[in-house]
């Protein structure tokens, strides 16, 4: 019985209609935010909407049965999980008040990458390269946090609106790591406090410098990962050359072995 | 005959004279945007233009009868042909009216690219690079479309200009992609929406991580294909080096071989 | 005595307690920058901010006791020495009129990393990678110094706030460098000079490519490291191997030896 | 005679000197351009700024009569030779009206490139990527010509100043290649002309991807460089190595054809 369903389950056609259902929702939820569909197709598109999230539990539930415990090992299938639960929040009621739920409902789109494996591969590379990254993220929070206490500490008082808390200075700092805007603000508070040009260009350096190397990093870890998997292959290689170099060693000895015994022999007849 | 035209064809002065061609037409539709070349010129340049068109007909209709079925089978000539094609649709009556057919003139100077054997390496190492990048891209969309929705269904009402439509959020996703004036509308959606800068900031991140992501991919494809080269030229050598050991290590055996069997019979002699 | 102090400072509890008071220190100057926190709770956090630094000496005097003149020889060691003196300055009293010394405490939350490891591996990568970026460095500054006087002799009468003086100058270039805000400079100066559009251009061009060869040197400079850290690796083993090859021989010329002087010696009897 | 001078201007002391002199003058000529300092150090910076020519100028001529034709073989002896040249063209009388002459001072500071063996490196560097980098610019013109000559088709009549001309969109593709502002002009075209996002976003992504390419060029190529001297360097100890056991192996039959020879001679006698 369950052999049946999980071959129901995993059997092309049906994860390729779960596909389409998914990506008919997808454009239905994109259609519904006109105004003039919303107006004349509403209630087909939105049954058509909670017709899709059937489908989706109903799959969930097929693959709860099928694959018992082992369905939760598997992280793409948590987020899969918790991405099906989400659709049943309601928005019907509570629609022009929680604004927010609305917005779960465009999380459902994800599922895609839960059903294509070459975005799931993308997102684990994606995701791997995090650790590597982790300590200079930490670096980067703490220079954000120091130039924050002395953007607050040095101008709050006078540009409440770029350093009045930490919060909209680290903000503002963000904003000038990515370099956008940066001279409108610098030469502006620069008017007021002359000696700031060194807060924000040394800021500039530091953050594109640990960016870059951020950058740098995850290239040459990339780099170095192919190469010494190529170069694994090529040792491999090499010591299938030269074992069998050996080998023709081992046999020449052998060879060499009963010469000298025939030697000996003779030797010692001779005698 | 046909040999004599395709001789003809792919003479090196035909060819250089076909580029000379391409380039004057190509200069004289720039010279044509001049107001004071067009009120002075226009008849000359126009009809010179019209000439270049006859001689690209030319020699496609030559290129045709030379290569017959051939032609359409290299991609660069299906593209050479439909830039000539496209050469003659009229813009002269409709000359105000259909702006669009005008524009299609200047991709005249396209064939540049047909017939410079090194633009169409680099535009074929672009191509190539693609597949590489669809799946990344599909993800770039994919979020792309979640966060269009996200900011249609949160944001529309009161900023219509920036997020009124799908379309209007997706331009508007793209501007904040090239991280370019992202900030002036984050700090004006923040005034109402103060929790959008969680929106604004994934955002940025997630397509900023991805971006970084398919450039790394890029880097590391060319770099691995190109250490794979070397490394099969040095196996090769590796081969060639051990393989001579081994033909060596034959001739030692064979040697040896002779040594035994003499002192086999020496020995049966002894006996 | 000493070595009792010495197992202290460096016990495990000893380095957390020590790394989470710098965090809690970190926490609380970020937390006295809000008015509310700061009329409510500014006397308990100054107070404890006071123990920290008290703290932080304690620490410091145990490895001045217990490492002697080698505390001095770390140059991190050095650097938390003059943060933690720093600390020192006062800024009670001088409170409002001093606001540099105030931005100075900011500075303590580096202690984390003097602390952490991983962290100064980092700080120390980038530094690292200074030396092969000094001469390009040199180069741009040569150039931004060219163009500054060129600005300033050209511009400074028109643009004063932009080319007024070397370091305006400067400083518009170091914006222009970053391509923030270019065109709203380069447009405006071309209105007046419309030859300017040659200094813009090849300004940015002429930066570009120095900032991105840098870009380029660090990352070939980095995987040619690890290229010839795998290499010596690769080719240690490609030794091992052909040494084992090498002993392989060796012992079979030894047997031949052997063989030869039996045969000789039965050549010679049987003379 | 000739040998004297030579050996007078190799000399470390007097190369040392020149470059003293060289710095010198580029600050003077920075410095001459504070209003505070032109008043009241005019006259001496100026006329230790004729000292610091003519003094360029005696080495120039030294160093033409030591090397002779061979002096203008090297590329970077000519470029020093135009730059001390064009510091004898006047800037006194024809003060106020050539300004550009006086912009040509500031170039004297790029003696300093022909002086620092490390900036010769760094330049020579960046002009050999150049030609890697060549067919991927003129790609690049092309794409800027059509979409200029498109532009002005379009869009000249309602936005002069942005399309006015080819050179006029030229410059503002360049702004949008540098990713400068583009929303500002693009949200106000697409205002009138709804389809030109299609112009815009088609535009940035093609001058995106080309330079990507162009930076991963440089890139790929200058790690195959490195690569492959490595690999020439392993090659050879790799061939080092096989060829010592090749000498081994070569011993080796050498001892046997001795042994054979011992034998067949045995075979002999005893026959």
């Amino acid at each position: 019985m369950k052999e049946k369903w999980k071959r129901f389950i995993e059997n092309k056609y049906v994860t390729n209609f779960i596909l389409a259902v998914i990506i008919y929702n997808s454009l239905a939820l994109g259609l519904l935010t006109y105004p003039e569909v919303r107006n004349n197709f509403e209630p087909y598109l939105s049954w058509s909407c909670v017709a899709c999230v059937v489908i989706f539990t109903i799959e969930i539930f097929i693959k709860l049965y099928v694959y018992g415990k082992n369905f939760f090992k598997d992280g793409w299938n948590n987020f899969d999980f918790i991405l099906v639960a989400m659709s049943w929040i309601p928005t019907g009621g509570a629609f022009s008040s929680f604004r927010a739920f609305r917005v779960f409902r465009a999380l459902r789109a994800l599922r895609l990458v839960t059903h294509l494996k070459k975005l799931q591969i993308i997102i684990e590379a994606i995701i791997e390269a995090i650790p590597n990254v982790l300590w200079a993220s930490i670096l980067l929070v703490l220079i954000f946090y120091i130039f924050s206490i002395i953007g607050v500490t040095t101008y709050s008082e006078f540009y409440p609106e770029w350093f009045g808390t930490i919060g909209k200075s680290m903000f503002t700092l963000f904003q000038i790591t990515t370099l956008e805007g940066w001279p409108d603000i610098a030469r502006e508070v620069m008017s007021k406090f002359p000696l700031s040009c060194v807060y924000f260009i040394s800021f500039i350096l530091m953050s594109t410098f640990i960016v870059i190397n951020v950058i740098v990093g995850v290239i040459v870890d990339a780099i170095s990962e192919i190469n010494s998997k190529q170069r694994r292959n090529e040792t491999l290689n090499n010591i299938l050359h030269t074992s069998s170099l050996e080998k023709e060693m081992k046999v020449l000895k052998e060879q060499l072995s009963r010469v000298e015994n025939i030697l000996d022999s003779l030797h010692g007849k001779n005698d």
